[in-house]
């Protein structure tokens, strides 16, 4: 809101360069003694001049952190060297701080002005989108990530609940954020606060108007395998009393510049936890997931399975469902069943690395979930049919198996699944491919 | 309070490899992939073995931190080659890695448990007691320092005014840490806290009854030079709005586990400010200091004044001022301003390296404050006696001035005095010794 | 949001008077000894039961408390004449208790339950719907009067900034409630809570969420003449710090079941006080209000400035705004002038009684508010067009004058007004009558 | 503590009638037009005078309020009459506001400034005191009971647990007001909040640092039976976990100037409930209380049982507990049994008019609860032996009955007691008297 009032440098400055170096010069000085006793001036000053940078300069003022910020080499080889002829601790703490970037403490400095955390994040969001053209400022971005790692660890944040009596400007943050399932406004979003329904955001005490992570939940009979009835904004309110399912429909990362400092993992459990709680008559806890790389692998996968080697009636409505378009009302069950067996091999088999292709299934499984539901038509947006080929899947966390789910995971990427899904998938590996398979685990063990 | 019922590992355990064996076990499970899932289950069960310890294990424990969680010399080693040879980013951030030793992710993994900080600030305190004889521990201390000087940032504490409406479970820790001038039972304290004084602490977020650092102060009119005064529970309550001085008489910092992460220079000014705005008729920002080195330096110092110089009845006082005793009421004035000429010699040109050798002379003069005036029998305390001489001196702390005094102090260790000061300073010195004299600043130009 | 999950009485039965009864019963309960120990369960059931209540039900329910729960006519009388032959204080305490009616226990104990005093007001709103067909129900009024007097007593109403930041569960009722100016939706709300306007609410404790009476305040350069500027969503955000004039836009009772129980006059004081204090460059506190009896006191006043008296050009002007059209932009000044006076006779002269006939004009002269100035086409909305002819009107609070003010109001109903605003009276008033005039106050006394 | 920095009309001023009279001036004016508009100055300034007033100046003052402020007898009359020859609802409102003293009103306004709520509280506990001197100030004390049941409602008031972590400002009142069982400093005081205790107290939302009435409870495993080892500040932390009854030890209302306006019995009840809620597995809520009535009935009661009638061994005892003199350890089990009957006998059929002569048996009976059981040398401080001789009982609270027990003494003054206790007081009956006995309620029924 203040940034209307707050002088800028004359965006039409035709010298990036000078312009950067005099937003290095400011902090320069926040890190020499001066920044000491004036640090809080300092920053402040720094903020509004590194704000008012346009990108040229900025590109500059990120290439000025890599030269000027970074720890000198020579010094860094001699620690090194003494380090390892003497592994002492003397020489160890020596090594540290030669290692450790000038760029660290003037991050650190960052904090001293109100509004430095925020500065900070946004400032590795627009770092983040120069990396690929500059692997150069790859060293940045790990203090960045290292300081946000503690800044951010799990212990600090507080969990709250986001309901309609919370402040209108986290709410309208949420209306910004919400990536997964847009949402169309406030009318929208009141339905998703209503008394059965639940959404819970991380917060940090420096930003507490400021979701980090938020998600949202619908209390259910039965577990849900259509996304659509979720989301619309007239659908009856369920009495929660009666639900024996807590369904996560959404849940969103609010901050780019955040990126892999993670909580999600946290976030559902602890969720999970509260609900339970909360309700004790909810016996299933799951997700209502998408399947997002399924339809760019059915196309474009390098397995014996590329479209082009799948008959022509499986073909045909494939590239319909690519192009957003719903498949006839009248398709026959055996097409049904035969998308379906792919996309739970896809799930499964599917992998990059050893990792599970699909990125949601990576983020799930790992978090100690089990693969327990395919839902055919499970969303039917223009999206959902462009990447999940309009299925949905549920992941099932049970607090009591996270643990050893999550360390089959791992361990080997062992995957866990319900023996209905596994079968799902060994029936599509049976028709497709004869690789040896990765190791699942079966869940009714 | 908890931990009355919680199980103990039998202290008389005849074995302490084992007992810190199996605690750093749990350490190990916490860093692995278990405990991404089961962190905050894991490091409950740590804090609780680490707390059963007896002082034979824990010092066991404390080895096995330097020798099971220190990074590998030779991959160290590779990596600084490496990044001597080509000084790149990827280079770079490979060296980090190698650097970070395995200690600082289970230390940050503390925190996923309810108490984590707090276990970790009292080991650290533990620690730093065994560092003298075990000096390479000195790598466990650098780590937990890093990782308390990011989360302590200053940009994370909130000051808060500590009032008779506070917390008594604060209060009381009050009353615990209060180390320059004890505080003597509830009634003592709710002195301290009347109309005519302020109390003001840093919290952290995640420490919300736990004051890291708090400073006391006194509303005055005229600056006081009598501490004692100050400390009289049934002193006389001053009206706050006739005040013109706000007077600094005690600051204290709360947690042995944080030494090193300073914050004391930011509560002193961010104080003065709030007190400057509620009380806009206050004209000076002043403390009431001890000159705790100087009892020390007379006996002891290696200056041409040590003792054995000085005449015989500026002896024979010194030796019974160090002894406790008060002074003759009738003490001649000749012998008043000799002492006063010391001391003020003393905390202008006594050194140790090239900073002032006093202790609070360094934190105050550091801090951009100046000396400002000298009080004879300002604190007639055994301690105070036999420490200080019974002196007491003011500094003062003028916003205004405060960047430009720590500047000169941060670049020469130039010193700012008022001219009073300077000239009894330079007659003590003018007596005693003809060496050439650091720089100095006149607070007057 | 709970009432969709609640049990209520079947609405197609046929008794009224039985279902009434029934819920009489449940009064009665909860006045005997039972409802001493069950107080909250049976309020809670007495809620339901009276929710559940339809409109012939509830018509029963009203006058079953007349009669089955006023004062006993003979005990009353019998104390009444014990209290004459002699008035001591045993016999005026007896028959205070003789006319206090079984109601107001009844009534108080209401909030044993949670929500009880939202039921009540509730019940006052439509009670009062009533009152005009039933007026034997005055004495329930009376008590619920007399009980919201002792309850929302000024002194424990707190007032609370209003932002962006405020849940949106009081927000949405802002827009709700909001009488003077709609608010059109959330866009609408956001832009009256930018950096240059203020909002401020009474809240009781008792109904944190539930805002009884809110002002809209806008900062402005200059007193602002027109309503259309400050309403649009699109305005630019004026810098607040540039701000000369506080002008009150819009105030709003939200709770029609506290009808004459004010506090009005004590919120735009205070909140004139907290602006001041926040920007102490703001010289005016002014309304922008408008001049809602004004169209038709023109066409039916019983004066002799009917509007069949007026010239034809007049007359045909004013017909026109009254049909909620805007006047030809060549509209003469003669006319202009002509209609000005008009108002400001209006707005000085007509009385209903001795009070001034205009119901805004009542609230901000009883107040201790100054006529400032007229602003013809200040509010060019049709509502505005037809009740006010365009007119808005600035009531300026000069704190040092208010109390004086008000004086004069409350003693003969004098009114104060700008020099200028009386000069226009004058001319109104010598124009079309020779009356004798009411006291009138020169502010520049 | 601004007390101290207030002017005061000087104390030895000679005239108390004339600065009575100033006082009520003020008064007038705030009930004026003036005060509504400046209801909170002048209440400030009526605060000031009436806390300066000396003791002979606040009876004039006192008379005063009698003498100006009462409604006008021909006017009441007037009214009444109306209302009785035609009890309309229009008469009956203009009885009411005929007889609604002025006195009302001007007290409502107190509550215009900051405090009021405390000077009136304060008012009346001091005109309480004067009352039974001056009978006729019993209509002030009226209207002020009246303001403060409807102020006080039990629906606005909040209950809140007292932990160490309280308010110092707060647990300092604890000290200062606990009458029961007096708290001997600091210490005693944490010692009443550890792990196995509970406190908690109700606070009205307009005097967050007041409390209005505490109770103080011990977790514990068994009903006990002795008040020493609970007062105990040395005793040992049991473990809550282990507890199966909750004993309330002590309950104090803290407010003289409320007297008349109970929220004990609320009280009790709401705590009782929360602890069963946080601790599932307690079976009993029971008071150890004692029998205060018992020492002086023993000694004068009008029964037959008068001392004079007692065996002289008896007598000889009873005696020596009425000087505060506990008994000889070699005491005969037959005296033990003798006096127990004795004691069960007053506590069950010793009246005052109809309902138990015992106050602490009258609180806990009206409220529900049982007589459980007595305990013989329950209390041994000096009090304990001279008021109760030694004896505590046990009530029990089993929330299930309490309304019942409740109504069964309601209507007609009948006492449940547990069989043994029936047993005991029926052998006291037995054998000292023959008259006919009040109804009893077996709680084995």
């Amino acid at each position: 809101m203040l940034r209307s009032f707050v002088h800028r440098i004359d965006s039409r400055s035709s010298n990036p360069i000078r312009d950067a170096r005099s937003v290095i010069g400011i902090c320069q000085s926040l890190q020499s003694a001066r920044g000491e006793v004036s640090g809080a001036a300092l920053a402040t000053e720094l903020f509004q001049a590194y704000e008012s940078l346009d990108s040229a300069a900025r590109e500059a003022f990120f290439d000025l952190l890599v030269t000027e910020f970074s720890p000198n080499p020579v010094e860094v080889g001699r620690a090194a060297d003494m380090y390892r002829a003497d592994p002492s601790q003397a020489n160890f703490v020596r090594l540290q701080a030669a290692v450790e970037p000038p760029r660290q403490e003037l991050f650190r400095r960052f904090n001293l002005a109100q509004g430095g955390i925020t500065v900070l994040v946004g400032m590795r969001r627009q770092l983040l989108k120069t990396l690929g053209a500059h692997p150069d400022r790859a060293g940045v971005d790990a203090d960045l990530t290292h300081l946000f790692r503690s800044w951010f660890n799990r212990g600090f944040l507080f969990l709250q609940r986001i309901e309609w009596r919370t402040s209108a400007l986290v709410l309208e943050r949420l209306i910004e954020y919400e990536a997964v399932h847009q949402i169309q406004g406030w009318r929208d979003l009141r339905r998703r606060l209503e008394a059965d329904r639940r959404c819970y955001a991380f917060f940090h005490p420096a930003l507490p108007d400021e979701p980090l992570i938020f998600i949202e939940a619908a209390l259910a009979r039965g577990m849900p395998a259509k996304v659509q009835p979720l989301l619309d904004p007239e659908a009856t309110i369920v009495d929660p009393a009666g639900a024996d399912c807590a369904v996560f429909y959404s849940i969103t990362n609010c901050q780019e510049g955040l990126r892999g400092v993670s909580f999600g993992n946290f976030l559902i459990k602890q969720v999970a936890e509260e609900l339970g709680r909360a309700f004790p008559q909810l016996k299933t806890f799951a997700t209502l997931s998408p399947v997002p790389g399924l339809g760019e692998w059915m196309m474009n996968g390098d397995y014996p399975l590329r479209v082009a080697d799948h008959p022509t009636a499986i073909r045909k409505i494939i590239e319909k469902l690519r192009g957003g378009q719903p498949p006839e009302p009248m398709i026959g069950p055996a097409i049904q069943v035969e998308l379906s067996r792919l996309c739970a091999y896809y799930l499964m088999y599917a992998r990059r690395g050893k990792a599970p292709l699909d990125p949601v299934a990576r983020f799930h499984l790992a978090n100690g979930a089990r693969l327990e539901r395919l839902n055919w038509m499970g969303d039917t947006s223009p999206a959902g049919l462009t990447r999940s080929l309009g299925f949905t899947v549920n992941y099932v966390y049970q607090l009591a198996d996270v643990e050893r789910n999550h360390e089959t995971y791992a361990n080997a990427y062992g995957i866990t699944a319900s023996p209905e899904f596994q079968r799902l998938a060994r029936m599509g590996r049976r028709a497709y491919e004869s690789r040896p398979q990765p190791p699942s685990v079966d869940a009714s063990d």
